[in-house]
């Protein structure tokens, strides 16, 4: 049983949109990523979603409005919802979400990462 | 949906080791609470218990060492592990664990909330 310190474990990701994971409890997982640019429209269909920004901000991009996160705000966003994650700089984002989580939820794309590395 | 602004929700907690939920996801609760002196020693049977330090530190006391918490950091005490956390100034911590986790665990006292307010 170790800490992990968020700052050295974000120092260690060198790529956009590549989660890692960072800890894992109860068959969810704690990942950390990276953002900048926009990400795709895409969907869980059975799982709910956190983000919790460390370092930076971002537009959380919904199909009715947009929500601005920033340094210490998070947004759950339930299953089935639609979103886009789109930061104008660069970012730093932890996730809470289960395990089985895909990063691109219901599509396909040059996004899609359906390896995580542990960090 | 709306956002969570951690900041804005710890100003608003007056009184130590009372967790409060700021969101729900997945049968997970994200609990906020403000910590300073010592806890109790406690183990859950059966949820894993993520500890992130927000603002402060505190030592996360286990039977076989001790490990500091510092802003920024997070600790994963899995089920079964008894573990103590010990506050010597005040510390502002998020938690991730199942709803139905009890703060004190597999022990009862001054220090059990049953009943949580949602912040």
């Amino acid at each position: 049983m170790n800490k992990v310190t968020l700052a050295e474990k974000f120092a260690l990701i060198t790529e956009y949109w590549s989660p890692k994971i960072a800890g894992e409890l109860n068959g969810q997982q704690v990942k950390l990523v990276k953002f900048k640019g926009p990400f795709v429209w895409h969907h869980h269909e059975q799982e709910d979603e956190m983000f919790y920004v460390f370092k930076g901000s971002f537009m959380m991009e919904l199909r009715d409005k947009n929500i601005l996160l920033e340094e210490g705000d998070f947004l759950v966003v339930p299953k089935g919802v639609e979103h886009r994650p789109n930061a104008a700089e660069e970012v730093w984002v932890m996730l809470f979400e289960p395990a089985a989580t895909l990063n691109t939820g219901n599509t396909n794309n040059e996004f899609t990462k359906n390896e995580l590395d542990i960090i």
